[in-house]
């Protein structure tokens, strides 16, 4: 099913916003599952069971289990394969934040979406339209591009003038107006910045949803987070957080500790929309 | 060894700024590896020993394996354990086009340093030097920091003007003066664009290294590229190209082929040093 489609049956079904990011960290686990064979994917699978009818979407984030070799790759895709096989209603984004050209492109496509049966996957803007091809091509799948990163040293680049206007905006526009042909783009904009996430959604109208990281532990408000980004229906964003659920507890209640946070910000962020 | 020492050492020893990608595409190889049981890497080891005395450093591109999934990350293991264990001179650059934000970012560096052991990575600038500190801090291992794409769209943000100058300078400008406390960052520069190659060697200096592809399919010319490209020493850049030594022949002579091409291209380099 075409994402942005997918996404949408999720937020109505679930009555959510709420993003959780399977980012599994060997040393941060409840100390049962460090004797198992595949220690990530069985975390996530009891983070899964106790908050699939809390979440719009899972997005795993590719450098967690890169961290762990092939090894760790095989766990990314039991874990896809989980969520297609026994969540089949809850979308998939492979936080990878990948980007080359033309023909490179294919394999990360082939990675994504073949092997890994994603239905989105974060991209970075840097080659251009163009070099994005392989991947704005996939008109089923989303493209969400990175345009204003979470982290403090984010402006660096992307706040810099370009006839008066930062270079986010312009990416805002370039996405919005020229990459999205195939009405499948969607931008990341930090929590952490929310009078920029106000510009662009000015931006982009209503159409375009946006991936918001960094509430929790990087100090994003959720209150501003959804003000500034939501659109007139009050959705077109998902808001998305990772160690605060995962690791709310470190010990055996880790679960519990899991599900009671996830309804906690699914709620706090419902009462702002 | 730190990583641009080890570089130097085999510019010398084998009188090459050639990069060879190892970019095995599975569709491409010749038909007696397609039975086998890893078939990138056994490709992999046929081009590297015909080759291994002809190169400065061998590039293999994640995304030719990831598109393979874990079977395709355990052959790049395989690659690197191998040029590692019997090439020990010759440097790995993992072109992986990474850039994450801080705590995800080890992620990263453990795949590339620790699990696979490569010497150098390229990375994406998006994030800023602050959000890239865990590959910058790295000192004995090259950060390749994307500069100029070699791509015909390269040019949607890389050249857009801040006050009156081009985004691949200002880039340029800021991996040398901040982001090089290591010591240890390089830049990718297309060869498709010597006038912007010419400049960004004058802005860098002698002391910084360009990686520099787009020669052969891409149409970049290799007597621009070592020209403008070059430092006072006639060297500081690597010269890389995947395709036309790889698939040289599709035949069962594809192995002398390559080694021809690899030759060819050695010695043009060599000519406009």
């Amino acid at each position: 099913m075409n994402f942005l489609r997918k996404l949408d049956k999720t937020i109505h079904k679930n009555n959510s916003l709420l993003c959780i990011g399977l980012d599994p960290q060997i040393e941060k686990l409840p100390e049962q599952f460090k004797k198992e064979k595949y220690p990530l994917f069985a975390f996530n699978k009891s983070i899964i069971e106790q908050t699939f009818d809390l979440v719009s979407c899972y997005k795993p984030n590719t450098a967690f289990y890169e961290s762990q070799g092939s090894h760790g790759i095989m766990q990314l895709k039991l874990t896809c394969d989980l969520l297609r096989s026994s969540y089949t209603h809850i979308p998939i984004i492979l936080d990878a934040k990948r980007g080359d050209i033309g023909n490179t492109n294919k394999g990360y496509v082939a990675f994504a979406f073949d092997y890994l049966g994603a239905d989105a996957i974060t991209l970075h803007p840097f080659s251009g339209k163009e070099g994005m091809k392989e991947f704005l091509d996939q008109k089923d799948k989303g493209c969400i591009v990175w345009c204003k990163g979470s982290n403090p040293g984010s402006g660096e680049f992307q706040d810099l003038r370009i006839d008066g206007r930062p270079l986010y905006e312009l990416i805002a526009k370039n996405v919005v107006n020229d990459w999205n042909y195939n009405k499948n783009c969607l931008l990341v904009v930090g929590a952490t910045y929310p009078e920029q996430l106000h510009e662009i959604r000015k931006i982009v109208g209503d159409e375009i949803t946006l991936l918001v990281p960094g509430i929790g532990v990087q100090g994003g408000s959720v209150k501003a987070a959804v003000e500034q980004g939501k659109n007139l229906q009050s959705k077109g964003l998902i808001i998305s957080t990772s160690r605060s659920i995962l690791y709310a507890s470190s010990g055996e209640d880790f679960q519990e500790a899991a599900r009671k946070e996830a309804v906690k910000l699914r709620d706090e962020i419902n009462g702002f929309r």
